[in-house]
């Protein structure tokens, strides 16, 4: 990644990803939208809760549930939320849950059913947590089976992902490839195509269907793919455009395809 | 818009538009793209400009030129730079420019020929400059005719803006309507078809082919469209998915609804 690369995908985060916190078993999550998807499906990793006075018609039955479970909250001001969250975009609340360790490929594949269509998505050189969030939200709305982490990746959820999710982190697995090479045979294996969507070169994603069970990897905006992932890819495709701007980032180009593959896949969508 | 949907709206940008700026002539452009774009198609709005030193190979013609034009430039430090343009998102440049006035309805539909294929989108109740930039990039690169902008609607161009658009500014005009209902007649009568997108209700967006000639209107997320426009549409269109989240962000709400054109309409494109 240039330098200029580097400060665009650092551009739009003032949360930043307490690096400790990360290490951690627990996260911080925030949003209201990002808690309620966590008291959905685990309340069981809820260990403590901060709100807001004004929050607290929205999370009624969640507090019933924490007075049950005897599980502590506390009434906050905005200013403590701030301060807990590192972020003034909590929306008036704050949830400590465990955290979930990523899926390993091995686990993952093992627990996926029959050849059903399907897909996933690979973020290469991806480190922004608004641009992780907002994949996340789009994976869970288009219903990918998995968010695929690269060796080395420094994505793991933060707070602030969580939030621009907006509930879709609690949706979608993560997993963590420890092999590139490894993982993109297992893949094979199970029959995804691995599909990269370049800016320049590769073919219009409207010229061809896209294969039914496919990879869609996608790097970090001007930064593009590594050349190990280009390589791997079985397909290369580019959205079509007018040319009259570079490129487009990543939570759009992401939308783009992830529409189309359910435009073309989904049951009872039209073809 | 409730209180909480007033949150997210400017939940993105920390860089905000500065309400004083708007109402002078002259904006501030930053980041390199943007300003780029700028001098690509009308470089006789360029007032003043400032660098810091990094940026002086990329903007070795744009300086040349200044030269000869007797157009002032100087050398600044960052923190300047994050004093003038209020963020410190400028990539190093900042282009003090003319602003130009946004065209009324009746002189963009006066400029445009034909019956031909024609998109435009319609932001309802968009304040957020990091939601407007991203729609501006993606009318940019999928070919919209035209940025329409409500009666009262808070929108103007910003720095932020233009930054988030990334040169796109430049490429689309932005059109004030300072009457919704005239407006929409006459754009019926241009042979437009007005589609909102809405989160509940509305049709599948691919259930049926989408008008060839087409206004999209996209509201605020959270608060939705104005009741106004949703009588008016013609047509309602709900981008499909699985439901697991409550709905997508405006950007990308744009950018499945424009590749979907583009996919139908643009001459080439498979269809």
């Amino acid at each position: 990644m240039n330098e200029r690369d580097r400060h665009r995908e650092h551009s739009a985060p003032r949360e930043r990803p307490d690096a400790k916190q990360r290490r951690t078993a627990e996260l911080r999550v925030f949003g209201l939208n990002a808690c309620l998807a966590v008291f959905a499906r685990r309340p069981q990793a809820i260990r403590k809760i901060y709100l807001t006075q004004q929050r607290l018609p929205a999370l009624r039955d969640v507090l019933a549930w924490c007075a049950r479970e005897r599980i502590g909250y506390r009434m906050v001001e905005a200013a403590d939320l701030e301060k807990l969250t590192r972020s003034d975009h909590h929306e008036g609340v704050c949830f400590e849950v465990l955290r979930e360790a990523p899926l390993s490929l091995a686990s993952f594949l093992k627990a996926q059913r029959g050849d059903k269509p399907s897909w996933l998505v690979l973020l290469d050189g991806v480190g922004n947590p608004h641009n992780f969030g907002a994949v996340l939200r789009l994976a869970a709305h288009f219903g990918a089976d998995a968010v695929l982490l690269p060796p080395g990746s420094s994505l793991a959820l933060s707070g602030a992902a969580c939030r621009v999710a907006e509930g879709g982190a609690e949706q979608v697995p993560l997993v963590s490839l420890d092999d590139l090479g490894g993982a993109i045979a297992a893949l094979v294996r199970a029959n995804y195509r691995v599909v990269a969507t370049v800016v320049r070169e590769g073919e219009d994603l409207y010229a061809a269907p896209l294969p039914r069970r496919a990879v869609f990897v996608f790097g970090a905006e001007g930064a593009g793919l590594s050349p190990a992932l280009r390589t791997a890819a079985q397909r290369r495709v580019r959205i079509p455009g007018t040319g009259a701007v570079e490129s487009l980032n990543i939570a759009t180009a992401v939308a783009v395809v992830a529409a189309e593959f359910w435009r073309q896949y989904h049951p009872g969508a039209a073809r």
